[in-house]
């Protein structure tokens, strides 16, 4: 590559994360965002088959981290190169990913789209590791009955569909986060009671007491079930 | 305090943190939470009258950090002490504080509940450090204003009340996260097009298209105003 040809890459690259006015400053005098856009940048005039990024984001904060996603989005759609993006961020993974490869300790759980890993999660490991609070599980002999909480609602508000179904639900505890409200509880006898979620829109204002119990349910094309033993997701459903 | 008067303390501090199996432990045989159990039941044999936690979960991974919270939360309705938490964790702060203090640089930004905090934002810091996505922002001349994403919908599911104000709604860009879906886009002209976001529940399948332009709304209710100089909520609203 001449000189030219090179100054040319430099400025098209540079254009393309709005750093040309950087291009004369040390390292040091740059922030960490734009640390990180330089650094894209000088990957991109090697002009890559590939970007490989791994955590590219975690050094941001909260705020700094949801402007970045968005930049590195728009970036990868403009230059249309494969990037394999490896993150802890469930958020950046979802938000991101057109596939999300969920791995535990080395093995990998589901390849699959968002949604398919949101809702069809392939065992209880992928279930309760995406999604926050996770999918509720309930055990049931020897199969475990999930659902997300956003899916258990007080029984008038579930969209019967093909029938619901429906559960005591002793309130223990609700939290106001804002946008939504979740309600902790417990299901099922005392001597086994299990801990489920509830997520409702914040905007929703039921009453619920902690220590009372009212009735809430599960559209039956929300529930998911899985083997106990394996934990891998089956089309059998409890007696 | 006596030999017996002491063991009867621990005892009573393992007991409420359920730690009596690791009281014969070296500490690094305890795990990050158990370690934070031990902390805690060490300072309660004190018995002091206030308890500061500074980031008591920063070092947790996500899912760790969920049910330590909850056991915080158990922990400090029981023994009933005023507690002062810090924390850069917002999930945190709404969901276990009664009365939040929001603080920039030193400086105490607002006092008052989650609900306050969130609904009746001080000013426009706090209106774009509680929330995530943050408080939508729209300048109109010397006024600014302000929506949470979850109240900016497609106007038919506007909850009119005392009439909506609408906006068309250039969407960008969608982000499907599972249980809700956050609708990127631009309000107003070309020229001076302003960003903004709407969240919409995951199981909503409405489709949008990016580059087309949806009729988004607002009810009256759901905006708040701020003075664009000095950046604090006011009740006049732009002309």
């Amino acid at each position: 590559m001449g000189k030219e040809e090179i100054r040319e890459k430099v400025g098209w690259a540079a254009g393309m994360f709005g750093i040309e006015r950087l291009l004369d400053r040390k390292p040091r005098q740059l922030s960490g965002g734009e640390r990180q856009r330089v650094a894209l940048a000088r990957a991109m005039v090697r002009e890559p088959s590939v970007f490989l990024l791994d955590e590219p984001l975690s050094n941001l904060d909260a705020i700094l981290r949801a402007s970045a996603r968005e930049e590195l989005r728009q970036f990868q759609k403009r230059v249309g190169v494969t990037t394999i993006y490896v993150t802890h961020d469930q958020v950046e993974a979802m938000g991101l990913g057109d596939r999300i490869v969920v791995m535990n300790k080395g093995k990998i759980q589901q390849v699959g789209t968002p949604l398919e890993i949101y809702h069809w999660p392939a065992d209880t490991f992928v279930a309760t590791f995406v999604g926050s609070p996770p999918m509720n599980l309930l055990g049931e002999d020897d199969i475990l009955t999930g659902f997300r909480p956003e899916t258990f609602l007080p029984v008038e508000l579930v969209n019967g569909g093909d029938g619901a179904i429906t559960y005591p639900f002793e309130v223990t505890w609700t939290e106001y986060l804002g946008a939504e409200r979740l309600v902790y509880g417990n299901v099922g006898e005392k001597s086994h009671a299990m801990h489920v979620v509830s997520r409702l829109p914040g905007s929703m204002s039921l009453p619920f007491e902690t220590g009372r119990t009212y009735t809430f349910g599960v559209s039956r094309d929300n529930l998911r079930f899985f083997d106990s033993k394996s934990g891998l997701r089956t089309d059998r459903s409890p007696a």
